[in-house]
């Protein structure tokens, strides 16, 4: 008798805790035990079956500008943290889609893996390319950690289909392809048609290809379209009476217009069953009719084939839209509002990062930033850097790559930060009217910061009181934690891990301020040595620290039921200068370069770049109540005695 | 500015925690820094001395049988724990020094160092040797772990001096010897002579010899025995002013009995005192009386020195007593009566396992098993055991090891353990008698076990009563730890590491018991699945676990300031077959061959040992009321029930 403990309802995802952003949206997938961060698509797909719980994917395009790519970047992040398995992106010959270009599938595809954390699979097609130029994008895409791939024939460059002599003509010489020159590293996802193929000779016929894929090595089936539950599950069933049994996923369809629609419907030669169209024709000028009634069908039709018993997943075709998509699965109960999280950050998909569970907490609030300035990093040995003494994170120049671009547009910015500022308190109005959610003296809210991409976190949210008041007085926080001194793992703010445990937190304090104010702060923590760490640095990087040594400070760990402990956020000594460059530059990156050169607003960021100390505090004594601050009152009182002045 | 959090008074040695027995007093040296740990000899003793921070060092010499041999290794175990520097073993030249013997020099040390966790010099003296003899002694000492040797010439093998060409002929070629083969891995300590050797010309030529050995290579030097104060404080004058600037330890002389001065004056050539003479004759046949003027002697000289000020540490000789010098120590105020852990258990002082901060909590009572059986593991990448699923534990088949053995003659555990069983219940009642302190039926406490060597420790004491219950009914527990949340690292009773952190326990209870209650414990552990980790098991290694894959499960850890989190025990599920192994052999090797073969007594063990299982229960929810009582009052409820008959 060997028993299993099972059944924990471990998930991914979830916001960044300790965090003053609520960023770092980049959930990931589902709820899952600890396992499913080591296991293939396949597997998890087989897991969840297994165990009867049922679960959804999302299908995206590539989007033609880098503006829409950021938004649709965001729109991962949004619903990726629903808990979709895995999101697939289609591959458009037309646009360039092996590229470096910020619109192509293959960056898209990379960008969902590695910063938004989601498992995903890249669709490629065959036909009118070379072997070379097939396995050249295999290769890339394994080289930048994807896994999946949805092989499909494409559509022919002409009207007619000619066969190419030693060419790719079908989808099944893809996967024979992949199967010979990448052995079992992708797990390979094939398309079934439900009413057959249209260019298939019968049905019949189509089927025999589809098995034909599979027994080339396609490892589970995603579906066209179809209108109605009873097409697929006849399908699936004529599917397995010729033997075919790999997972057979459903492609659902919400239709969401008019237009939309009859544009699908031409591509993929299907018809729309009378009924439907009974009901579209009448009311095809109102889109939210349309729409509604769509989400209506979707629903329906899904419970119909979830009810059915031999439906474990849905595939929905999105159009790159959240909000169809998204009330479908929340009626239909799939969509996680709360998915748990493995970690107190998001977790990045990429298979060589699947061991790490450390991060430093500078970049709390920029974990793209963190990824990218890490991506090099060959193994995660201890499930961090190698060498915690020389992590040699990557530089950082380009604060205008895609992922890490603000989502506001200049203008948006200068409304929140100020068209002009008069001097360093209209800096700390900004971040106090951050802090307080409160609109500026032009009644604009500031809903981001250059460090925080996002309004602030719920967790952060506890702290706002006193937040407000300190940065009023130019204590200019950009991240911070409470302590916490054993909560449940599932605890909805502050939770995380397998249910069972237990969550502690040290509280941390990380803001810039002025030299003024750290004379006295130092004066201050002599009084507080052992009790708080500190680090104290401006941007030549004179460095003032009580760290002994240069021992990482774990700041986040966790206690779980049949685990060794987990501690996946430290305050890294080291680490922190490679932040400290990064936290000094996005004021004149992202701010000062909002104004003119010369500007009377643009040498006050300057002023400010140059002379103020970046610091961090950490209350070690996690189970009083934290005294940072006191240690900052402290700091104000002693600033305002009479032998100060 | 770059300030250090120095001064955190941290400390090693320390009576293992978690364990039934307070064993492991192996504690080693005294409050530290975790720096401590990776610092060799002559660094420690120039930090104590920089720090202001006074010391003691005790010398041994081997004994000449088994048996004396393992009371001393006790002894160790005890003078260990009051905080000793280091320790140091002399070399007898006759007594075959550097062999295997269980009493040879070699060997001692190598017990001390690596079974004791004790600092330790080895002595070595020259003369008479060649220079092989001497190197392979060297390489044997670097292999086992020591670190430390004290350099001496040795006495001559006539009556005359003689010297030899191209021998090692004083101390100074040891040193030369030393420093030439294996370059600074030894620290090397030397003799001084506060009186000049007997055998130098003149005081002076002595001082001018001492430096020279000084010049050649060596640390520190400590001092043969003195009878006041003024002698070792002009001594040490005289050396500094022919510039000898390394540390000089004088080495103290508790008078502890006329004869054993006599014998020591004799070899020493030194004269004692008319002013002690005229004490001591009167009173030479009353021990108690010379030994507490010693006392009272060696305390007023000690004072004198330490507040000399240029002496920081003292070297006694112990004679391989224990009383008089300790209690030199303790009015001294040098005995650390209460010395904290870095670890819970007792931390190896070989180089190589300087890094180990984990270990399976199964040898919490057996550390010394536990050192043997890993002794040939090459390194502790993160701390531990290479790879946890292939932890590749050593065998132990010779349970004789004269450091495993039991302190008590065979004779005693019979009188403890019964001449005669009559039953499985004789053997409850020996473990129940254990457990209370009370004495069996024939009049006598069992104060060992043969999986712990020692009375229960005070931790195991506030399970008192629970264990006594579940005792007297056929739970025969060996192992057990309370539940801790967040108790301060300085507690004195669970208290490890430096000071300002928390210390956390799940509770741990581990048991042999028979079949009926394993079935009876199963259908309970079901109520409790997830909150409580099982492993069951028995001889034959069939095993019943609840745990997720072969994870350890973290049953002790630490949270302190500034560092990373701690977890130095855990219930390692590959680690516990190993142990399975050695916790059922116990049974016949320690117990069952007290026994005739066949005879009724020795197959109640074999019985026991044949059809019990071991049985481990972790409760991972350790903020909340240890649970594990009401799981083993359940089991019994349930067998009692009348389903159940």
């Amino acid at each position: 008798q060997l028993k299993n403990a099972s059944s924990s309802s471990k998930s991914d995802g979830g916001s960044s805790s300790g965090s003053e952003s609520s960023k770092d949206s980049s959930r990931c997938s589902t709820p899952v035990l600890d396992a499913e961060r080591h296991e293939r698509l396949r597997e998890k797909m087989r897991r969840r079956q297994d165990s009867g719980d049922r679960w959804f994917s999302l299908e995206f395009f590539p989007p033609r500008t880098a503006n829409a790519a950021v938004n649709l970047i965001s729109r991962f992040d949004r619903m990726g943290a629903g808990g979709p398995l895995f999101i697939d992106v289609t591959w458009h010959p037309a646009g360039d889609p092996g590229s470096d270009k910020e619109t192509s599938s293959m960056i898209i595809a990379n960008t969902a893996v590695n910063y938004c954390g989601l498992e995903t699979i890249l669709h490629m097609t065959c036909c009118n390319q070379t072997k070379d130029d097939i396995t050249g994008h295999l290769q890339k895409a394994k080289r930048l950690g994807l896994k999946n791939i949805m092989a499909l024939r494409g559509d022919p460059a002409g009207e007619e289909w000619e066969e190419e002599v030693d060419g790719f003509n079908y989808a099944v010489d893809l996967v024979k392809h992949i199967r010979n020159e990448f052995d079992d590293y992708f797990d390979i996802c094939v398309a079934g048609y439900p009413k057959g193929h249209p260019e298939a000779e019968s049905y019949e016929a189509d089927l025999k290809h589809l098995k034909e894929k599979v027994l080339a090595g396609a490892d589970f089936i995603i579906t066209q379209l179809f209108f109605r539950s009873e097409t697929f599950l006849k399908f699936m069933k004529d599917c397995q009476a010729i033997g075919i049994t790999c997972p057979i996923i459903p492609g659902i369809f919400p239709i969401q217009g008019y237009h939309s629609l009859r544009q699908l419907v031409k591509l993929s030669k299907l018809e729309v069953p009378q009924e439907i169209k009974d009901v579209i024709e009448p009311i095809k000028d109102n889109d939210a009719a349309i729409r509604n009634y769509g989400i209506e069908l979707a629903v329906s039709m899904c419970r119909e084939l979830l009810d059915s018993g031999v439906v474990h997943g849905l595939h929905f075709y999105t159009l790159n839209r959240e909000v169809a998509t998204t009330e479908v699965l929340k009626r239909l109960g799939l969509w996680k509002e709360d998915p748990r999280r493995p970690l107190p950050w998001a977790v990045s998909a990429h298979p060589k990062r699947r061991v790490e569970d450390v991060r430093p907490i500078f970049w709390a609030s920029r974990p793209k930033s963190y990824i990218y300035r890490t991506q090099e990093w060959d193994d995660f040995p201890n499930g961090r850097w190698g060498n915690s003494s020389s992590p040699a994170f990557g530089e950082l120049k380009d604060y205008y790559l895609f992922y890490l671009k603000s989502k506001s547009p200049r203008e948006e910015l200068l409304k929140m930060w100020g068209e002009e500022l008069t001097g360093e308190e209209s800096v700390f109005e900004v971040f106090t009217c951050y802090i307080t959610g409160e609109p500026n003296k032009n009644g604009h809210k500031v809903t981001c910061m250059p460090w925080n991409d996002d309004p602030l976190a719920t967790e952060t949210n506890l702290l706002k009181e006193q937040l407000e008041k300190v940065n009023r007085r130019g204590i200019l926080t950009i991240n911070s934690q409470p302590n916490i001194n054993g909560k449940p793992s599932t605890d909805p703010i502050v939770g995380w891990g397998p249910s069972g445990g237990y969550v502690f937190q040290k509280a941390y304090l990380e803001f810039f301020t002025s030299s003024e104010i750290v004379t006295a702060l130092l004066k201050v923590l002599k009084k507080y040595e052992s009790r708080v760490n500190y680090h104290i640095v401006n941007v030549k990087g004179q460095n003032i620290t009580n760290a002994p040594d240069l021992q990482p400070n774990a700041v986040t760990w966790g206690i779980f039921p049949g685990r060794e402990i987990i501690q996946p956020t430290v305050v890294d000594p080291v680490s922190f200068l490679s932040w400290k460059d990064e936290a000094f530059a996005l004021w004149i990156e992202q701010w000062a370069k909002l104004y003119e050169e010369e500007s009377p607003s643009r040498m006050i960021i300057q002023y400010i770049h140059d002379n103020y100390y970046l610091v961090n505090l950490v209350d070690n004594d996690f189970p009083l109540e934290n005294c940072l601050w006191q240690v900052v009152d402290d700091t104000f009182e002693l600033l305002n005695s009479p032998a100060q002045q």
